[in-house]
């Protein structure tokens, strides 16, 4: 059975046209209530504004990648995109280097690197080097960093704790080959192979990249050896602008999320990273693109933190940094998240996310508060977030009729 | 797009815990309402134990193939385990061997047969015989059982009336060959012949054995011949303990059910057949698994029969027996059909099945009665069947992250 979005398809509905979309991602927006008032993080929040624009709005659940599953910030962000998380993967070592705002060039292998400590035998016993901390995760890292191996420059940066990332560059790479990172303890790190016959080289640089490290790690104990995994190039996926005819812009404070804008094709605005510079940011902006994705962070912080009260707090910011947006007028204003994060599981959850799109042409449903209990009674229904940009381009008139 | 589930995807997200999950499926549980009262079989139960549970639950409901198909047992059961239906098919002569609780071994090629009535030109005249009953059906079918032909053993069993299994059981034989049933009357029987190369010699076997029955029912008049369907052999799935790294078992004291919890690789439990048995069941071996599938069937024949009264009894029963499950704690507990049998309609039935998820993490939802209607504004909305595993799964914290 088909499901749209294909963008192919789309390709062929979109045109180009002055009506503007905004898109309001509240990261980790759903959540599950609170024991004792049997309310949510949204429900307790005091949100006029969004509660008012919900009235005028169609309202409605989203499933981010399927009923059940739990996303991570990548999946969750392509599905509100439109490109379906299962078809457009992106590897663990680009997810990283995205993360830490590392600029991939074309052709980079990317990896994800554990700092690791191994015994006398070789063998792991540590997969995470006692948790290190950043500060000696970034001086390790300054010791790996810059060797050149076979003709390829090898980049090492730190990422947080025990993590970093290591990138090759050089002509004629390959990500195609397997993971030294045996995902266990008590055996040795896996020796690299080549996946594909092009990938030969590429495996023989990680080796010697590994057995160098080794080396130069020995005397730092707890954190004496490297784990590799997640080998990985930069995916080529159409550009929003070639998909829906859009000129994109992302307002982003951290630096996944615009890794992620920039992987489909958005151009990355300059931004403080409070709610109040993000806001600006887009106001400042708003008349130079037609679509606008602005990322709220904070949300999902707090719910990893396992703090109901700041994120209740932070939702409730948002709400009142939403009138000067409505000021502007968006012909269609999206706001929803890309996953729930409730407080209570400390972390992203596979909760359906509520979601409310505003636009003249949208059919209000009798829907007048922004709450996940709320949203069950929605318009929109339940349905995958990989067609909210449909509905949001639909409602800015922005797609011709399909068919005859 | 694609729809999950996608078995090969679940594997790399499923991780075991020892939280235990309860599939509750009460078969043929939707249904229609009595034009005098307005009120369905689910609605006119009295139903304290469950509409408690809604209370607490998330509730909605679920259409097992797709919207408008009426589903047999087989899919319908499969799309409740998480296999999808279209995907997982199950040859009739397999089905039918299942539901008489016939061991097939590995390499059986097991069909469907009628015994049937041909005139003296050869001519089917009656598909059925006459509905000849189960009686005279298991004498005959000791008169065809045990032939050995060119090394193949024929295994003859009777089901019901009419109908009969054969099995060829032997080194070598193939399932793709043709019908000999022509699915009409004034037409002779067709040839079997082989789809395949290697299915030439399974031909000539299924041929023999029907000249062979011809000769010895010659005198039986009416069932004076036989016709054959659906020559198939059991299908290889992906285990349950594969898939969601489950330790499952069956409770179901009707064969079919628990024919198809073998093919997804559950423990069938030995159990009495009344829903008394059947939880006590449950209860004894509640320790020794983390999924445990109890199957009601009797729901389902009431509908069949067209007695609705006797459905609202059995629903009764079943919620009078759900206090005692529910003093075991399950983590996640989900209560729901394979299909709808209305007695309206005294058959299986297209129409969308109540479902009631209960878990700690559930996200409940206002729906405080485990009803059709009630279910139509559940927080769960209306999804395919196939999805509850992977929220039953998510719900019991089994699932880790999609994507980083």
């Amino acid at each position: 059975m088909r499901l749209l979005p294909n963008l192919e398809l789309i390709k062929t509905i979109a045109r180009p046209s002055p009506a503007k979309i905004v898109l309001l991602v509240i990261d980790g927006l759903g959540g599950l209530p609170d024991p004792k008032t049997g309310k949510t993080e949204l429900e307790t929040a005091n949100t006029p504004n969004l509660d008012q624009l919900a009235t005028k709005a169609i309202c409605g659940l989203i499933d981010p990648v399927s009923p059940g599953i739990t996303p991570g910030s990548a999946p969750g962000h392509l599905a509100l995109f439109g490109y379906d998380p299962l078809t457009f993967t992106i590897g663990r070592g680009v997810l990283e280097a995205i993360g830490i705002d590392f600029s991939l060039e074309s052709g980079d292998v990317a990896a994800r690197g554990n700092l690791c400590t191994v015994d006398e035998a070789g063998l792991v016993t540590d997969r995470r080097a006692g948790r290190i901390s950043t500060d000696k995760c970034t001086e390790l890292c300054q010791l790996l960093d810059g060797l050149v191996i076979d003709k390829a420059k090898i980049l090492v940066r730190p990422v947080k704790e025990h993590r970093f990332i290591v990138v090759f560059r050089g002509e004629g790479l390959a990500p195609d080959i397997s993971d030294s990172d045996p995902q266990q303890t008590g055996v040795a790190p896996r020796t690299i192979t080549a996946l594909s016959p092009q990938a030969g080289r590429t495996a023989s640089i990680a080796s010697q990249f590994i057995a160098r490290a080794k080396v130069i790690l020995a005397e730092y104990y707890p954190a004496n050896m490297v784990l590799l995994r997640g080998f990985s190039q930069r995916p080529q996926f159409p550009t929003m602008g070639e998909v829906y005819k859009l000129k994109p812009a992302a307002i982003a404070g951290y630096p996944m999320y615009r890794g992620l804008a920039k992987l489909v094709g958005m151009e990355v605005l300059e931004t403080g990273t409070s709610i109040e510079d993000e806001f600006a940011t887009l106001k400042r902006n708003y008349a130079n693109y037609d679509f606008l994705f602005l990322h709220i962070k904070g949300t999902d912080s707090a719910g990893e933190d396992g703090d109901f009260d700041r994120k209740v707090r932070i939702i409730e910011q948002v709400d009142n940094a939403l009138s000067q947006l409505m000021s502007l007028e968006p012909d269609v204003l999206v706001v929803t998240g890309d996953h729930s994060t409730p407080a209570l599981l400390k972390g992203h959850s596979w909760h359906p996310v509520p979601i409310l799109l505003y636009s003249k042409w949208c059919r209000p449903d009798r829907v007048s508060q922004f709450s996940e209990s709320a949203c069950v009674s929605g318009g929109l229904g339940r349905f995958p977030a990989t067609q909210v940009m449909l509905l949001a381009m639909a409602n800015a008139l922005k797609l011709t009729k399909f068919g005859a």
